[in-house]
């Protein structure tokens, strides 16, 4: 070999990692629970190892448990949770097929962008951003589009709104229609039952309500999708993220080969999950509404009003507040990340400039964040 | 809220994760370097954090150096290596192409199925699972077929052969056809010069060469590459790993939010690539170059011959060892993984049940690995 025609130009010697200590209260990431860091830092076995195959069945139950469902087919995408969204549509959308979404805020226009790359016959619903859909509303699409697939956003983190649902699953099937379910901001914060709700296919991150670090993505299939997609014409045109093949891995039975997992952050998803069922879903739901209201009152305290007026329709572990006026929405954050190491986020789009979006997720949904919250905002809105 | 719905059917207490200490000298994932595993364990800043950002460059940087490359467009996608795998598919086919495949094992059969799924016209060269292309076979493919893309497998994980590229750029770039490698068990394993070979595009993973956790995998795309990107006719039918709108997340300026990094797999990679540049690319070659040869010579002394009969065609990183007649290959593995906490894997499809594969990847490749893989093999093979 010859190496003397080994280029150095690239050869950067970077120094050690050395991060800030961040409060992370945007949208999310939200900072990882220390049980999880350290899960997520055991030294990894193989893809296939029968030790790694009792984690895999592990977090299958417990993401059961989460989200209130027997799909057999529950797993982690191996990505972040735009891979499990991606997989989510990939998977159960054909070419023509008409794809009903209900744009409550950014991240049903990505469903809509996303979908119409499949090939769908993509309708939209759309509401300003901070309103949610009622029940007639999506009953009268159904019925005006007559859709293969309706989507909708069940916490829309651009927003801040809280999308009901009850009932929504049952209007679906009787005009046979599948139900897809976004809950990247509710899994693990706010009350969800998608057997109940009659959801047929649902997707979420580990970065919010799970306090993981991003990196691996739940989803759940019921029957009626996984029908939707046994039967399928042609092949799901995403290799990496076809169920069909990547069900033989996690099915329990055959756990053939189809990519290497994310093994080490399948550790912190299942630690993340063992916080979920140690505390209870009925605690951590409340505990996450007790937080949020203490919030909201703080803000309100403050002569700050939320975007979303009806607390009923607000996102616990996700709130907009309204930037008063005469106020650079930018450089408070920028104050607050600089000045106490806080992230929290603006907003953007139909909201740039108007809101800040405050998450209290998981770990982070602690009652001394929101102390600290409160009073790093007021100091900086006072300076 | 009505919690007394709440379904406790799923709610399964795991037990503390408690993982066996293996030692993996199988095909991937390798072992983590511990560096890596303190990294990997810091506590999370935000995806649009100044912090992070400083992080994205330095990883940029230092994976240039370790793929011998000058590519702006050099960064990981958020996945494992079948992602980055999928992304330059993705990303570098528009359906109709002519997409020429040298197929030399399983991961170039994987390459030709995930091309036909993107709409091309594949055409296929193949060779025995043991053999690489003549520089002169792939000259006559390209005559035959003129394709706008010639991918090929540089190291093949499930044969143990490497496929020798220098020349086949420029004999690409004559015939107007662009050069796609996998290079995900060479980067960081074995002599690669993306430049001086006219690659116009590759990818990698985490958990082989760079010793990392598998979670977060390089893509390199070079001008010609970006070219093809920038002048589609039709959208990257695949959302998440569209690069023409990720870049605009890693280019330096923009840095808009696309989807959520995986941050800690982001800190892995960085310090992983710190080992490499620390190491140095002669040293680290050389050094797996060493091991391989430590391994080969001990499998010798046991009467056991090596798959690939041209040591200048076996992969330093990979070895595939020929089971001898009478052995079961499994039973010898899994033997292995039971009684000595040591993982290697057997070969399938073409060569089920005919070889063992024996990874020495980035920290695993050691003196003292070889050492303790020979004598439990041999007693394994003794009793």
């Amino acid at each position: 070999m010859n190496t003397s025609i080994i280029n150095e130009t690239h050869r950067y010697f970077a120094p050690q990692l050395n991060m800030p200590p961040r409060l992370l209260l945007g949208p999310g990431p939200s900072n990882a629970h220390p049980r999880v860091l350290q899960a997520i830092a055991m030294p990894q076995v193989g893809h296939l190892d029968p030790a790694f195959i009792g984690v895999m069945n592990d977090i299958q139950e417990m993401l059961r448990y989460a989200w209130q469902t027997h799909n057999t087919f529950t797993l982690p995408v191996s990505g972040t949770g735009s891979a499990a969204m991606e997989a989510a549509i990939a998977n159960l959308v054909e070419p023509g097929d008409v794809v009903l979404i209900g744009v409550i805020g950014y991240f049903g226009e990505r469903l809509v962008e996303m979908a119409s790359r499949y090939g769908a016959d993509v309708r939209m619903m759309a509401k300003p951003w901070g309103d949610v859909f009622t029940l007639e509303e999506l009953h009268a699409g159904i019925t005006a589009h007559q859709p293969a697939l309706l989507a909708l956003v069940h916490a829309e983190t651009s927003t801040g709104a809280l999308q009901p649902l009850d009932g929504v699953g049952q209007v679906c099937h009787a005009a046979n229609c599948l139900l897809l379910v976004d809950t990247v901001t509710s899994l693990g914060t706010t009350p969800i039952f998608l057997d109940t709700w009659e959801v047929d296919a649902a997707y979420a991150c580990s970065q919010k309500g799970l306090s993981c670090p991003p990196g691996a993505s739940p989803l759940t299939l019921g029957e009626r999708a996984l029908a939707k997609l046994h039967n399928r014409a042609s092949k799901v045109p995403n290799w990496y993220l076809d169920m069909s093949i990547l069900s033989n891995y996690w099915d329990g039975k055959t756990r053939s080969y189809h990519h290497t997992a994310p093994i080490n952050s399948m550790y912190a998803v299942r630690e993340g999950l063992r916080l979920v069922v140690e505390e209870g879903l009925a605690e951590r739901w409340a505990r996450h509404q007790a937080n949020a209201e203490l919030l909201w009152e703080g803000l309100a305290d403050m002569g700050l009003s939320c975007h979303v007026t009806d607390p009923a329709h607000r996102i616990p572990a996700l709130t907009t507040v309204c930037v008063p006026e005469g106020v650079d929405a930018r450089d408070t954050a920028v104050r607050l990340l600089n000045e106490y190491n806080i992230e929290i986020a603006g907003g953007f789009s139909q909201l740039a400039g108007k809101v800040w979006r405050i998450g209290l997720m998981g770990f982070n949904s602690r009652p001394e964040n929101v102390a600290l919250l409160l009073t790093a905002l007021k100091q900086v809105l006072d300076r």
